[in-house]
């Protein structure tokens, strides 16, 4: 707790109060040494999650591994390891060992793919096989797991009742869905909560509670579906909280602008104030190829109304796995979002980053304006062929710099 | 009026009532033939602009040429040419020969360009240097131009009085500033007004009247100055529709999250209703390499809260002229911007390209998401080597698609 309030020079007994009343979550396993906790929550810094992971269609773990890589030196918070091709418990214990930042992952992807393995359906799963793969993940280390505990009989009927133009988009949502329809059962992450509660509370494992029923499209957006889901997932933060288990909502997905800052309201509503991580969200359904940058929009919305993590979208969202250079880019255009949210909420030392960038620009000084940076590496090199021969201004404007003119 | 109005399917005389009272213009000059005329302002769609052009050091007329082709492909809907280095009277005509979409300047660049060549110091220019220019501008088609005429004598005063971090970024608003302080006079595009006014109702040159005290940073934002020229050009805007001359305001630039509403609430008030035309904003400072992504987030903000044209801010923006590739990546952010901003105001037809694209994925329908795409090039590209074998779903899911388990 000291420690992760000492990375974001915040007051440590804030943090406390903060754990203490369920606004604040600290990531760190028991048993995964080797990284600092992180804290996320009411009044710190705005976080960003980077997801990686195989599919079936490209399960190379060495590429995965590569782009975990590339998302920590972007400046990633978190990883996630959504694999879901290969062999899943040989790569998330390799993800744990080169990560050096908490790790989260979706078991129910893990319990699926074994289960797809012994050449059955996903809906012939019970209830054992995801809570062994949970009990695996907590003996892993792993920091943060995604339950779609609010994914039951009656919120999938809400859907069914309202109708929907895309139905159900979450992968574990649609599988959990699924089971309890062929199974004529209650989703067992929600009736069996209890054993997940001592799981997750002996390994020191925070819960995501997970929005399998999020619209997968704006037209869908705050929908009953979705609001049966927050509620339920509000009632069972508070259980958890009850249990000592640290709990944060997952929230939307694709949201249109003006819905965004009423999303963030309603949740924390909802799950008195319980942190508030959101995917995305998407205020367009039209930019595929660019999905960095609707998200990098709704992100900024989103935190500046009090969402605490941001899990980044890449340009390839709906398109196809990212490369490393869509890792890239997803996690830069979420800091961006994340440091202009920080800012709006008055986030300690947020604005300070932007008065030293403005001073290195006052001074032509461009190596400070490299250093102030929040993506180095690609203003360097943008810069490299630039700089005006009589070394202040640059290409854009030449000998009619403004600042230049300012300065004689 | 009524050719515009149909480019948009909007009820035409909702256009002609929006141009009496000025919350809309038309660009046109009188002598540009061979493009549509363009609307802007209240209850059409969010307009973006790409600016294109020369500087000293990158003085190549086909260079730009490219861009400014590059971003009529990329969908924007004016180009501004701010060349400042080579022949800025050639490069001006040789930009109307090649655009299809209304054509900005800033005539004080040429003025300035012009002095320099002759051995002379911008401060040294004459008030019949600028106008005679913006009478070329006319006579060439240009559809709307630049004008400071809201750096004056006492709202320069307003910046040294308050103090500021990064002074004057505009160039002409620093060229302007420059001048006044060593001619000790007013600047004649406030002082003689009349004069301008009556350039631009012969040619029906639409008026952008430019924020030439904007600030630089978002330490600066919202200041005395910044206010005190706004003030102004509310002001002038009155005086010019008094004269049958359309006039637009242009507004900043850097402004943090949190104040970019009342940043548009501020310009639509004191400009009763004129068209506001954004530059960005920028709600952070420290994203040079990403300021494309940065305007995107500000611009969409300020189109939610009723912002009408944004100029769109590229990948290389405080670092170097764009490439084409830039100027490719900068329409296309800022269009990401404008449709959100649109779907938020309740623009009619923009929330049905979104349903469309939902109901393309909802049926696999690969080349229906394509064509529904603000990028279509892009989504091909990045889709490509991506389709999943079984040709639903591509290599993101693979056969764990939610949307797939969904229909079976």
């Amino acid at each position: 707790m000291k420690l992760s309030a000492e990375r974001e020079n915040v007051d440590p007994e804030a943090v406390r109060r903060g754990i203490e009343d369920g606004t604040i979550i600290v990531l760190r396993n028991r048993s995964h040494s080797g990284i600092l906790p992180l804290a996320i929550g009411r009044g710190l810094k705005t976080k960003v999650n980077a997801n990686i992971g195989t599919s079936k269609d490209n399960a190379d773990a060495g590429a995965e591994i590569e782009k975990l890589l590339a998302a920590l030196r972007a400046g990633a918070d978190t990883v996630m390891d959504l694999s879901t091709g290969g062999d899943l418990a040989a790569m998330r214990k390799a993800v744990m060992r080169e990560s050096t930042a908490p790790v989260g992952t979706v078991p129910i992807y893990q319990a699926a793919a074994g289960i797809l393995e012994r050449g059955k359906a996903i809906v012939e799963m019970d209830a054992e096989d995801i809570f062994r793969v949970i009990e695996e993940n907590g003996e892993d280390g792993v920091d943060f797991i995604t339950v779609h505990c609010g994914v039951t009989l009656a919120s999938v009927n809400s859907i069914h009742a309202e109708g929907r133009l895309l139905g159900i988009v979450s992968r574990g949502g649609s599988m959990t869905a699924h089971w309890m329809d062929y199974n004529k059962r209650e989703n067992p992450l929600f009736s069996d909560f209890g054993r997940l509660l001592e799981i997750a509370r002996r390994h020191e494992i925070v819960l995501s509670l997970g929005d399998g029923l999020r619209p997968g499209c704006i037209a869908d957006a705050t929908d009953r579906g979705q609001v049966h889901e927050l509620l339920l997932l509000g009632e069972l933060a508070k259980r958890a909280r009850q249990q000592g288990v640290q709990v944060m909502i997952e929230g939307p997905g694709h949201v249109p602008f003006a819905d965004i800052a009423a999303n963030v309201l309603l949740q924390k509503q909802l799950c008195d104030g319980a942190p508030f991580y959101v995917l995305g969200p998407l205020p367009t359904d039209i930019a595929p190829g660019h999905d960095h940058i609707t998200a990098a929009i709704g992100g900024a919305v989103a935190g500046a109304a009090g969402a605490d993590f941001l899990c980044y979208v890449t340009p390839s969202e709906h398109l196809r796995l990212p490369t490393v250079e869509d890792v890239r880019d997803g996690v830069i255009s979420s800091r961006i979002a994340a440091h202009i949210a920080d800012i709006a909420r008055g986030v300690p030392d947020a604005l300070a980053k932007d008065i030293s960038m403005a001073e290195a620009r006052k001074s032509f000084d461009w190596e400070a304006q490299i250093r102030s940076a929040i993506d180095p590496e690609k203003a360097e090199k943008m810069l490299e062929k630039s700089t005006s021969a009589e070394g202040e201004g640059c290409t854009m404007c030449g000998d009619l710099c403004a600042i230049r003119m300012g300065k004689k």
